[in-house]
Formats: C-alpha cells, sequence, structure tokens
C-alpha cells in the first residue's frame, strides 16, 4: 500500500513537472486601426477582399459582441494593454500631436500586458501604431516590451511615415529612417521577431497604422491626401494602380493589410507554431464614417454610428480568436465580450496569476469564446468623451451628450438601434441607467 | 511495337470505361424562401443563428454577387429549374391561389432539371414547397421528379400546412394528411429519399416553405399569425417558447430551417456521400422588408430594397455550393453568377449534354466558383413586374417603373445604391440601357 502510495505521488510529481514545464502558448494580438464591422468579407463585406482574416474565422472563433469599451484609437489601446476602463487606468482622451511625440499618455503606475508575461519568459515584441504617450518612461521599451518597431504617433502616411510634419519611425526609444509601406514594414518585423524567438514563448502586439483614414496634415504642401497602397492591390479589383478613388483606395488599403496579417499566419504556419499560438485579430474602433470626408469610406453595418460614438457601430468591432488548444475552428460567439477581457484570457492562458492589488474590469473569457459560459459581463459600460452606453444581455442604453435622456435599445430585435423604446420600457431603461450612473459614479 | 500499340489502346479503352462508369456526383439543391442576403452569419448576421449553413460555408464557395434574375417566389423557381429568364420560359408573374392550386404554371413545353437527369440514371426527388403550377402535367411527377412530398402553392401555415382555407400537402399527385411542422416535414422526406438511393445518383431539390413570412389568409378566423416554430428554436435565444414577438419569432423559424439543413448534411455524412455530393443552398429571392408588415422581419443589410424590387436587395441573395471535387473550401466567389446558371452546372456535372435547340440563358459558372475564371456573363438582367435592371462588372441600372428613368450605381463603391451616377456618367448608363433594351427587345 505505501508502495503503491508512493508510486501515485511520484506519478503526480511527474505530472505536475511536464505540465509546469508545459510551454506556455505564444500570443500575436493584432489590433487593426478603425476597420469597420463590415468591412471584412466574414462579417459580410460583400467586394472588400479579405482571405485571410476570413482564413482565422474558419479555424478560430468569430465574435459577433466583441466590444471596445470606448471609441475612439488610444484609450481603446490603452483599455487593452491594462484590461481595465479608460476612466480607470487614467487615459480616457485621445492623443493630441504634442502628446503623440513626447506625452505621458497612460499613467507610468499603470502594468500593461507585456509586463505580467515577462516573469514567464516571453520575449515581447510591438511593431506598429503605439499611441499611448512617448515619454521617457511611457515608450514601449519602456513599459514591458523587449523591442519596439513603428510609430508614436497614431495616424501616418503609410509611405513617408510623417506625422504632423515630423517622420515618425522609432526602433526602441531612437528614430529610424526606414522604407517601405507601414503594412508590410510592421508584418515584417514581427515575422523577423516570432523568427528570433521561436524557441521560447513570445508575445507580439501588431497594430496596424491601416486601416486609418489619411490626413492632410501628415502630407508635405501639394501632395494629394488619398488612400495608399501597392499597385497590386489596386490590381487585384481590377483598378487601375493609380486611382485616386476613396473606395477603390480603402478596398485596396483593406486587403493590403490582410495580406500583412496572411503573412504573419503563414510564417506560424513555417515555424510549425500554429497549434502553440493563440492570434487575435481585432479593430480598435468603428470605423469613421463622416460624410463630409470623403476619405471615409469604412462601413460600419448593420450597426448604427461610428467612431467616436456610442452606438453599435462605435464600440462593437470585428474580433476573431485563434486558439487550437482551446477554441472550437469555425465557431461563433455571440456573447458580450471586451477588448478588456483579452489580458486576462492571456494571463491565464500563460499561466501568470491575476492581479490581486490591480483592479481588472476584464473577466477572463475563454469559456465564453469556447461555447461553454454565457458572457462574464452582466453590464458592460461604454464612453467616449459626452457619449454614453451600456449594455446588458440584450438591452442598450446610450446617450449622445449627458444632457441628454438615455435611449433604449433591444439589440437581439433591433441591432441598427432605429427604435428607441425607452417610453415603452421604462423599467428596463431605469435599470441599466442606475447600473451606468453607479459604475460611472465610482469614478467622480 | 505492335503489341506496344494494342496494349496502349487497350489500356487507353480501360480508361475511358473507367471514367464513363464513374458514378456522376448527387445533387442537392436546396432553395430556401425569401432569406435576406443579411439573415445567415456567414453573411454577416450578427443575431440569427445559422452554423449549420455557416459550415456549409467553411465547406464550400460563398458567393457574394449571386443573382435572382427576376425578385419573386414563382418566376424565381421557374428560372432556376429551366436555366432560362422568366421572360423566355413564359412563367414571368407570381402564381394566385387558383393557379397554384390548378394553374398550368410553366409552360408544359418547358424542360426542367430533372427531366434533363432521368436519362443518365438519376433518382429525383421533390420535397417542399412547388409553386409552379399544379395542372395535370403540371406537378412534380408530370415533370421529370419521381417523386414528391410537398405543397403545391407557395405561403402555407407550417403546423397545419393550410394555404387559402385548403390542406395543401402532397405526395406525388394525391392531397395527404400528415402532421408535422413543414421544415421538419420537407428535410424528412429529403433524407428518407437519400437513404434509398444511396447506390445511385440522385437529385434532391429541397425548396423549404421557410422562412416565407405567414400569411393571415393561411389562418382560420381567430387564429393569430405569427411566425412559427418549434419551442426548442425560441428557447435556444433565451426567448419565451410562447413569443409572439415577430423578431424572435423569426430569428427561430430562420434557426429551425437551418438545422433542417443540418439535418440533412449530416445525412450526407452518414451515407459516406460528402465527397460525391453537390450540395447548392441558395434562396430565391431578398427578404420582404415592407415597413407596415410587422412579421417582414428579414433583413437584406447591406444592400437596398427588398422582394418584388430589383435594388439589389430583391435580387442579390444567399448562395453557397459545395463540391468537394471541384470548389476550394472556405473560398469567396465576388464575380457575379446567377440562379439560371445551376442548371447548366449541374448538367456538365452529371455529364448531359447541354441542349442544343432549347436556348438556355445559364451558363455553366464551375470555373467562375473555383476562381479560375471571371463571370460567366458580360450582362445580368433583371425584371419582375414594373421593375427592371442589369448589371456589367461594376456597374448597376435599376428603375421602378418603366416610364421612369434608369439610375446607375457603382457596385464597386456604394453597394447600398444610395448614389445615382446618371447623370455623372451618362456613357456608362446608356451603355448598360442600350444593352437592357436590346435584351427585352427580343421578348417583345
Amino acid at each position: 500500500m505505501k508502495k503503491r502510495l508512493c508510486a501515485l505521488a511520484l506519478l503526480g510529481w511527474f505530472f505536475i513537472t511536464l505540465v509546469g514545464a508545459e510551454r506556455p502558448p505564444n500570443v500575436v494580438l493584432i489590433y487593426i486601426d478603425n476597420v469597420g464591422y463590415g468591412d471584412l468579407g466574414c462579417y459580410g463585406n460583400p467586394v472588400i477582399r479579405t482571405p485571410n482574416i476570413d482564413r482565422l474565422a474558419r479555424e478560430g472563433v468569430r465574435c459577433t459582441d466583441f466590444y471596445i469599451v470606448t471609441s475612439s484609437c488610444t484609450p481603446s489601446r490603452g483599455a487593452l494593454l491594462t484590461g481595465r476602463y479608460p476612466l480607470r487606468n487614467g487615459l480616457p482622451h485621445q492623443l493630441g500631436k504634442e502628446e503623440n511625440w513626447t506625452g505621458i499618455g497612460l499613467p507610468h503606475s499603470e502594468k500593461i500586458l507585456p509586463k505580467f508575461l515577462k516573469p514567464k519568459g516571453y520575449a515581447t515584441g510591438c511593431f506598429g501604431k503605439w499611441n499611448i504617450g512617448f515619454a521617457k518612461g511611457s515608450r514601449p521599451t519602456d513599459r514591458g516590451f523587449d523591442e519596439f518597431l513603428g510609430c508614436r504617433s497614431g495616424n501616418i502616411d503609410f509611405y513617408t511615415h510623417v506625422y504632423n510634419g515630423q517622420e515618425d519611425m522609432y526602433r526602441g526609444t531612437k528614430p529610424i529612417d526606414i522604407e517601405g509601406y507601414s503594412t508590410d514594414l510592421f508584418a515584417d518585423a514581427a515575422i523577423d521577431f516570432m523568427r528570433r524567438h521561436r524557441e521560447r514563448p513570445f508575445f507580439a502586439y501588431v497594430p496596424f497604422n491601416a486601416a486609418h483614414v489619411p490626413n492632410p496634415k501628415n502630407k508635405a504642401p501639394g501632395v494629394p491626401t488619398i488612400w495608399q497602397a501597392p499597385a497590386k492591390y489596386f490590381e487585384a479589383y481590377g483598378y487601375p494602380a493609380d486611382s485616386t478613388d476613396p473606395h477603390e483606395g480603402y478596398h485596396a488599403v483593406m486587403t493590403a493589410l490582410d495580406d500583412g496579417i496572411g503573412r504573419i499566419l503563414r510564417a506560424i504556419d513555417r515555424l510549425g507554431l500554429q497549434e502553440d499560438t493563440i492570434v487575435i485579430v481585432a479593430s480598435d474602433n468603428g470605423a469613421s464614417i463622416r460624410e463630409s470626408l470623403v476619405l471615409e469610406t469604412g462601413t460600419n453595418a448593420p450597426f448604427r454610428g461610428g467612431r467616436t460614438e456610442t452606438y453599435e457601430g462605435g464600440i462593437r468591432t470585428a474580433c476573431i480568436v485563434r486558439w487550437p488548444k482551446q477554441l472550437k475552428a469555425g465557431s461563433v460567439c455571440r456573447e458580450p465580450v471586451a477588448n478588456i477581457d483579452l489580458l486576462p484570457m492571456i494571463l491565464r492562458a500563460a499561466d501568470v496569476p491575476l492581479p490581486r492589488t490591480i483592479q481588472l474590469d476584464g473577466r477572463d473569457p475563454t469559456a465564453t469564446l469556447a461555447g461553454k459560459d454565457r458572457s462574464p459581463h452582466e453590464h458592460l459600460f461604454f464612453e467616449f468623451r459626452k457619449w454614453s452606453g451600456a449594455r446588458r444581455g440584450r438591452w442598450k442604453i446610450v446617450r449622445s451628450r449627458p444632457d441628454r435622456e438615455f435611449e433604449l435599445y433591444d439589440l437581439a430585435a433591433d441591432w441598427g438601434e432605429t427604435r428607441n423604446l425607452s417610453a415603452d420600457k421604462p423599467a428596463i431603461a431605469k435599470r441599466l441607467v442606475d447600473a451606468f450612473e453607479k459604475w460611472r459614479g465610482q469614478f467622480e
């Protein structure tokens, strides 16, 4: 009997050692910029070609109810990397020009995802758009990334990498002179990073600057403001390679972006790491849809509104998670999940204990994504500038200014938010408004 | 040398015999009713659950530019089964009550798909909504189907199978008394047919009556007109099983329909016929969207308009083709293809020579669906009642009445048909209008 117990204990020890020694999964977190819910083939776009993202959807979970808790680039990134609402992490606003260059941005007291992963032996790299402060102490390599290649700001020219009159491309903390189309540069850097770190767990954060709308401020005088992409992506649609048509340009930019993601996926395949790598593609907020700007050609169909708003079009985005060891290929998750949930999911996957002294707002959504549980959130709350919103189950409240009444929508019947039910269902509206006020009150 | 030639000839003969003897593929052609482009998960619907149709999309080709050449049930079915425009096959109108019961409908001179397949040894069965005439000579079993179980008319009560005061369920040419939810009955009949004919090639045509909007004419006085589905499909969404909410009911009907399709797919798997069976799911026209009718809860998002119109919402529908031996799993076809093309595709697949004396309007789209060729059509033309339209490449003309001017839309930039470009691009508009007039003129 004693011998048997001994043998069992030994077996247990072996088991623990084996499990303990198991390499935690790699993570490739691709955050695309201003891509609308309706801009991807696998989310129903009839024209834009995104075969690689569509492939990811076939191999992973496609979320229909994935939320960005705020509807603009900077706070979206801050929330993603901290797992906390912007009002809690101290970065609820969009960084201005100077702030992008030298601002503190996300307070230094905040701990971000790569820093959590370092003790587990992860190699960490960031390749793309930073946009949460570049003061000393704020830079990617100050905050837990071993390496960085990208732009400090939120919105560069795709070829010259100019932002507000300055070339904005950095390696680590140093400006560099590098040529190329930004999507290609960031994909190449991520692939190179994965190759160099194939033997250990790695975390690659790839916040592409595409498909952010071009800005005339980032052009030399007289240079036209158009969507920029290599000729082959125009030609793939049968468009003239030198087309200045904004729709054609946007399609080309999107397919160039998809191609960059495809190259990353194929690199993972070549490295033999597909089974051991979590790949996430999500958009940082909805597409810009201000009609006055002809370059704003994305679509949040079938939702209402867009970037900076808290109608679904601003906050509900595409998100695909491929994780072969946990999630069923080709499945769809229709439960509310949010960008703040990705940090706890990744920490759990990496066997990093969730912090005890930091209040996370995100909740590990793995069981939800696997179809084994409901949403990890009773409520989700949304805020950007004057816009507010909250969702609970099928119900959503939204208002555009604090001095207005909340509107109430039934997202199961009316996902386009066309029929305000606040007068018909005052009890439901009140319950959601009360929950919102309680949530909001903690930050006063 | 002579011996060698002999051996080669013998080998050739063997080869030809083997190829000749190869069993042609089975065909399961599922035609769903009034389902909108935006009503399926794999076409971007955020709420409606269609996991089986989504599975088919992962395993086959999902078409983004599939057209029904007319936007109503009867002529859509006539065009599908003849491979000819309604104006050519003589059935351009929707059958009325009496016509559904005893009308000739599609002229007897027309030869339909199962009749072409019979000489190749196909077992042929039709299970569902007939809707193209039930006079003697017009019935499914008069026109090439070995068997039929379904309704003569276009729109029955899902449980009582009543249409305009008469129970409308037939086996062959005889009315039968059968209990059950129509989607289940039609799926069961198709599965039973496939089982019985597993040893020879078969053609199952499964025109489900779902998800056609319920009609008060098909109810006894005092019985409410609601969407009907088994309780489990309501409960799957967390809705009350006895819900009368039209949105909830529509979602339940759609998921019941998807489940019927899933049972057919699983039967094909169990019979070991997946590799040898072409499965097609397409909708007969866009969703009904008349706002006055609260039961019309489908969506053609992101397109404009709906059933009976020739805006994209009326004529552009979901279509998925799974054909493992010819088409790449998980691919997307963005070239214009139409319901009239399915007949020549199926004939070619079955090695049936295309008819010499019958003018087909459809063109075999296999190479297009395989991603190896452009659309088989320079132009596609659309007409229903007063509505007309035509598409060539990215350009589309549409008008709601013959005494109005055609509008011109650029479907690559503006798939929602919001900006009429006829004044800006008169040459393009004229070219399409001329092509339309020439096409239309042949039927005067």
